[in-house]
């Protein structure tokens, strides 16, 4: 059962079901602790401070972000326990935003490389924060093999930086349909491993961070003691390909206007790439779906035109509204100033989009 | 010769070269102007009013927009002439701030249906600005076919629409290497079409409006009096390779850190899908390309991630500064919150994106 659209709204928009919402919220939050493994979601999804409070009372040991101006934002709002799971490269420019940063919250950094390790070094933060090593469990895309951890964890001590474990993501479970459960497996062999080798190099690891939402149940075991998840507070057309949610677990959605049905078998929404963004994963065909046009696919998007092929027997006029299930929500949030807020169907609250942007 | 990038610029950032951007608006309104025709350039693609008042500096007639509320922006910047080039359905919602927009500025808007000609209609605006009729030239996107347009200016007429014209964007000129001049001939043909359909009805096409970068110049012609090219002040990849522009006449591009070199064959910079969106035509691989790095090309994407697979012989140290190409220039501005404008490498000036997001 799809919750109730609002009415009177101006589209497009990003609604959120605040119901929905709190019951994704709750059931990774019961998951995750149950496994005895602490909860760090990752809030470059929804880059709302009022979704990460959401998510503290609801238990999470701190908020993930990917960016040192995400963590400035949610800082500044409050949160106290900030974990930067990205390979952070302390520019000059950034040198001094750190140092403020740094000197506010308990501040964890991710790094891979010898000279992002030296320039965490060289700007002066050492003693305040903590350094977590990535290491690739096969994504391919960040992160060193995990042989290799104990190394990079080495020097890093030597330049003076506390090395408080190791971090994650098993990406490669946005592969295709089959492939969460073994990027999961993926997930905590890499990161016994790489205890391992930094148990070698006399380090002990206190942080071993795996996490997405296709693989966080699963590779919460073992010597994971962290998961980062991040989609699942919204969910989109990815989740339920992968299997990972099902249609009443989707809590976001972009709202349109059907403005045009003058070329035949299809409409045009007034969503287009700017309010659907454009990702689409090779095993997946179009950029979402339409619940209310019999899950008619958007089969092209110019920047402000989504094109929806209707099903035979399927029509609308131009004015009416639906919803887009996009493909991916993290992309999309990242397009919109504010979340109209719906409780059956009535536009309850309305939150900023607080970290939008915010990418250096 | 490309532009030489800023030093100590915080990454990722879109950076604009003031030389380049100033030589493009030139040679563009050069061309439409030698031909006889008014230059009306499309907004959508800079979202910038300062960009605007240089268009507008060189002789352009309005500017383009896309929405409502990108039009209440350069209005409110000062712009007196607008052109909503965009099947506009004027929900409840949307009523009142027509009503306050058409006070100000001489507007005109697009529309394809009998539905959003009623809507525009019941606003009560009919006598405060001006309607053109979309047709279809062959993108099969949105418009009426140009045959159909005199009974829908008719119908527009009845409801006390006052109509100018007709409008098409020649959309399919995207659609491989060698579709410019194609579909620029449709341009001027389908309009050709619908200017005769509109004389049969009794209504005389006083505007008559074609437009995109690849066919501007090409259908600048016989009945044609309007050209709204978007793109063509930064340019990007997907110009280079239509033919439209050489690497010289990129304006635009996303300057971004080397984060990561730990799986080999590849670097990872901090520019991902939230930097360079994820737009790629079928034709066309990978989501840009890196001139520092050979025109290595971005191979993958993430969020904050941006893969570069490396040439043979080629490669880059962490925290080497880059830039990237990237595919289409529209949805990356909209990503960003400013522009950060240089002159022979140097930072000269900070634009906002004024427009940013303003979907509704």
């Amino acid at each position: 059962m799809l919750w109730p659209l609002p009415e009177g709204i101006e589209t497009p928009a990003l609604v959120v079901d605040r119901e929905t919402l709190l019951a994704n919220l709750d059931a990774m939050a019961d998951r995750i602790h149950e496994a005895g493994v602490a909860l760090w979601p990752h809030a470059k999804t929804h880059k709302s401070v009022d979704v990460g409070a959401l998510q503290l009372a609801r238990g999470a040991a701190g908020l993930t972000v990917a960016s040192l101006a995400e963590a400035e934002v949610f800082a500044e709002a409050g949160c106290t326990d900030l974990f930067i799971a990205y390979p952070l490269y302390v520019s000059p420019a950034k040198a001094d935003r750190l140092h403020r940063l740094a000197a506010r919250v308990r501040l964890s950094v991710g790094l891979d490389s010898v000279e992002a390790a030296g320039r965490l070094a060289a700007a002066g933060v050492a003693g305040r924060l903590d350094v977590l090593v990535e290491i690739d469990s096969g994504q391919h895309r960040s992160g060193v093999r995990p042989e290799a951890a104990g190394e990079l964890a080495s020097r890093c001590r030597e330049m003076g930086l506390p090395v408080a474990g190791v971090f994650t993501h098993g990406g490669h479970g946005y592969h295709d349909r089959s492939a969460p459960p073994g990027a999961a497996a993926d997930e905590r062999a890499a990161l016994e491993t790489a205890v391992a080798a930094l148990s070698r190099h006399g380090i002990g690891a206190v942080r071993v961070s795996a996490g997405s939402t296709p693989t966080a149940v699963a590779s919460a075991a073992g010597v994971v003691n962290e998961e980062r998840p991040g989609t699942y507070v919204f969910n989109d057309r990815q989740q339920l390909e992968l299997g990972t949610a099902t249609p009443g677990n989707v809590a976001a959605a972009v709202v349109a206007t059907v403005v045009s049905t003058a070329v035949d078998g299809q409409v045009v929404l007034d969503a287009g790439s700017k309010a659907l963004a454009s990702d689409r994963p090779a095993w997946l065909s179009h950029y979402g779906i339409v619940p209310e046009l019999a899950d008619a696919p958007v089969t092209a998007l110019s920047e402000c035109h989504g094109l929806v092929t209707l099903p035979p027997g399927v029509s609308a006029r131009v004015g009416t509204v639906v919803r887009v299930v996009p493909n991916h929500i993290c992309p999309v949030v990242n397009l919109f100033d504010r979340y109209d807020v719906v409780s059956n169907g009535v536009v309850v609250d309305r939150w900023p989009v607080s970290a939008r942007g915010h990418l250096t």
